[in-house]
């Protein structure tokens, strides 16, 4: 359970149900002062129970520093931040303990861990343990931001209503502001209505809808990553990978560069200022697993909520019956909606890392 | 330049254009019986030179174990495996040493190492390192077959061109076996031959042309793989995106997925035979990070090979001037067609790893 | 902050003077049921204010399990486990705060870490910290103990005085019982007493002592460990020396071995029983970095506590002045002495871990 | 097989018999001359056959480098290092196939590896494998050393016989420059003799003898280093211990200190010229895991070459017969003697991996 970078170390604790979820983060120099302010907006941004249509589980999210701070500055000491879980209606899984979610953790788990498994709320297998994640990634966020090194990230896709997308040449910190002014984390309000129409349509018909997130990372250096497994895009798919219900992660052109010819697809040189640069990024900002330079850019997307009202099949493990299952518990109906700031959190700690 | 897994380490050796390249193998037991002309059967279909359309680089792939192994069979010391580079044509790269070639890792390796990098046929970032990785790869796939598991893969896409996709339900040996008859590796041999033509078109007008590659993976246990960071996508698709020319990963819908409805998508569970099982897959085989019994489908998106005959701008990073720049060489014009095996191959690193 | 075993790792969290410590286990099978008493034991052994003679720091050091557990039993999420500080006394660092006490991690923390560093009761250096660790390695050695394999050690040595020795062939559950009857962790009661009185005579003079644990380990298998980096010898000593004022480690004969000749040194084998043995066991175990069946013997060298009441000259690194310092705080006058259990518990860490 | 250190990685390749072994290393930055003679004298002084009274077997142990320089320098690639083993009699080996030598890994690695484990010459566990990380280590003392940090070893002890220590607080490059031209590696050239003639003695005997290396290293900055497993005593003594044979590990006063108090054992603090300074070196240049500025001081103790001429009990694990055993090859009568460089080597190697 820990995002084990090269310099950067992030363990995350707790678990769905416990008395609270955390994370230890190791690899940080001392010195470095933390905006409480900034953090707790990243915090609410993923929170549940903020955006309408998003779960009605209700939890602060309040991020408490248990050691690694000295008056808000980082003194060296690993970083152990700790967030109550308030909101815990443990009694909604009692009834499906031995009945699996269709598309959740709950099957496999089972038999991987036995009877002993303690499946309320998805255990460790929660979305809920991003938010730790978040809140190291919130973190990262502040000291690649003092570098000059901006993340930002919209829903670029929710069912069929796609997303004005990133320019991946102009990108940078006045579309990230321009999305956090929407109410709904787009480029494009009017799009954001239509996406917000089709996540409530799901809702009333007990249904749940997916989605595609957009992140972009401007002023990295030349040359973050390495060849092979070293590459940025393995680095950054293995922690992108790591938020629950995602399917696909793609860099620049993604899967469409399987679909281009090379004279297409190929970004020439030139020299622009003092300096040569790639004249155009259907890169995504990445060659040969390493940074150019230009923004970089990459597509995750997510399945559908697994969990719906509508009537499933399933099976009772105790009985070996199979039955209809109804959950009921309290889900957002798009999960790509909160992963926003998930993302971005991810992406940070993972380029954090490579800067360190 | 390791594959740094949980009980298996595969460090990568060499580079293009050194004396030889190589692996040494960490993590598995003593006492496995090492088929070596399956081993060479799937080196050939790696090897350059072996398919019409591919390069015309000739390098035999011979694989000679220098340690670790006593009379074919594993001895409990790592296994140092060699690839000897005979075929290498230095003298190509002398000319457009200081001229990075666009979308290669040219541009930010030598801004990355300095001018001391050695880029003769890409270094250390050459497709070439997959040579001993696949060899590595090979060997795993014979420890996975003994217990049963199958890895197969085809060419989904090239270009415009579809081939038939995998059944996630019902996808096994059967189909493994027929691709490998087809003289190219797809299910439709006639769809192999549009993709042929594609490539032969994109070679005259000396360019190049993108693909996807679709592995499937059978008889795999329920359970492997874990939460978060341990979950099968995130270790796959590092061990994916190492491959040079990856853009895209994704795991059964895949990107689909973010279009589709929770109803649609979901996977029910019913009893067959006297076990539980997913009754569709649209998983892929993968729930919560976890296997869940059935067939693991993931497809894998390249890029157009950068290296085309076509002029192209780039830059002399040492004049600081732009200029043209025409690659001779010896290039596939498709490298998702040698990268079929490598997909195999890096997949069952990453199960064996999972599994030992 | 982690122990970061193959199979195994524990992330210690907290600090000195934080709210409290604690660890996060990852690894553990599920189905494991924990018997909390006998862990409450091992954590007597190791607390300060329980033995005559050792820190006057009341800790209760009761272990809370915060996630992981299911009705006592591991559940296969990790096991994240906290033990409040109770008695801190943060006043009692103000004074010195400036000051590096001699022979303390003070002085190079504060240069490593600047200013901001939070040193109160040492931060994260405090052997506070080997808390958790005991509480980790308590769990480490019930489920050692469930296969068979047993860890115990004593006080081989406070000051001048020994205790009796293990004898390395004989070593086992009798010992390990017997060291825990005598109030004092040694094998001879007259040897406790003797020490004992070491201490208190350090004690009284404000001044303090050194010491030697020396552990042993039965019922291990023969071949656990490896050639070079992953000997039982490299693992063990890393941990081993993780434990603050270690200053030396050694195996079976240990420094002696360099005054032998080898005709006096080697053990010989002989059949007993159905199988081959050796028949000494000058190697403590351990052969070629591998476990050879017989018991395992390591040795710790103690340095004396570094805090002692004595006048010690320091230098206010504020000031620059050199100044005279007197430690007041409650601290042991022989660390070795609450070691004892520290040893067996990061001792059945690394076992643990090679045999999971 | 692997220094798998934070940043630096060295993988050991090859067996004792096989064509050869090698080391990749990573992590190196690009850009760095590396001295071929230098290199070459540090080799020359690890190899066999070149100082009277060790082993007979002749490798010329020239480091050959498959890829990873150019022109001499580091180029940003992996660095792969050769190393022939010409001088191979397998011969010797294959009558005691079945019959363990006392004393050495045969046995253990006979039942973990089974019977296809190859023993010849020791397999991976040979001393030979020390070759190639002496190489490594060579690199890493020359880029210590274009940093001001030097390391240097003698023989400390040889059996009975001890040599002049090195003085903790005043040790560098001037003892560490009198060793090499000792004929022999001791500061007191009279110390030296009577060392050989104990190592002839034993050799005249059919016997061995063991000893005890001192390293000492000058020139690090405060503060290397970190709490618990991060501590320099962890990470150098897993390092050492690799060193075939060595069974204990001490730092400065080492097990001396339990028998000392602490106001003899602290060192206190005062100003010298502009900074602060421990006044005295008892802790051996380290506190609380982490340098202090003070040269570094570390103990190493070998047991006495295991392979000796006399008749020796065994079994013949094949017919599981008890037989006696003559071992002939050629060994070292004293492998602490050959083992100088390979502590300076292990020991620059961690350090490098520190301050990188």
């Amino acid at each position: 359970m820990k995002y084990n970078g090269e310099k950067l170390q992030v363990t995350v604790l707790g678990s769905s149900h416990a008395p609270a979820v955390g994370a230890l983060i190791e690899g940080l120099p001392a010195g470095i002062h933390i905006d409480m302010e900034q953090l707790a907006a990243l915090m609410a941004r993923r929170a549940p129970g903020r955006m309408a249509l998003t779960s009605t589980r209700q939890e602060a999210d309040e991020v408490e520093f248990i050691s690694g701070l000295n008056n808000g500055v980082t003194c060296g000491a690993p970083i152990h931040l700790s967030i109550r879980n308030k909101d815990v209606r443990s009694a909604d899984y009692e009834a499906i303990r031995n009945i699996p979610r269709p598309s959740h953790a709950d099957y496999p788990a089972r038999i991987k861990y036995g009877d002993d498994w303690d499946g309320r709320g998805g255990g460790q297998f929660s979305a809920r343990m991003t938010a730790p994640l978040c809140a190291a990634g919130g973190i990262a966020l502040q000291i690649l931001a003092a570098q000059g090194v901006y993340v930002g990230a919209h829903l670029a896709a929710v069912g069929p209503v796609d997303d004005e997308a990133f320019d991946a040449m102009t990108v940078g910190r006045e579309q990230f502001e321009r999305i956090l002014t929407n109410g709904f984390p787009v480029l494009d309000a009017e799009k954001g209505k239509e996406m917000q129409q089709q996540i409530a349509a799901a809702l009333e018909a007990q249904d749940s809808v997916g989605g595609i997130v957009e992140c972009a990372v401007t002023g990295l250096p030349v040359g973050l990553g390495g060849p092979l497994f070293e590459g940025v895009e393995s680095r950054l798919s293995a922690a992108l990978f790591a938020i629950p219900a995602v399917r696909g992660v793609e860099f620049g052109c993604g899967f469409g560069a399987a679909h281009m010819n090379g004279s297409q697809h190929n970004d020439p040189y030139g020299i622009r200022g003092a300096g040569i640069t790639p004249l155009s990024n259907n890169a995504g900002g990445i060659l040969g697993g390493m940074t150019t330079g230009l923004p970089l850019i990459v597509r995750v997307g997510f399945k559908p909520t697994p969990s719906i009202g509508q009537a499933q099949r399933s099976v009772d493990m105790k009985s070996m019956k199979e039955v209809e299952l109804r959950i009921s518990g309290r889900h957002d109906a798009c999960v790509a909606t909160r992963a926003v700031p998930i993302a971005e959190a991810m992406t940070a700690l993972v380029l954090l890392d490579m800067m360190l």
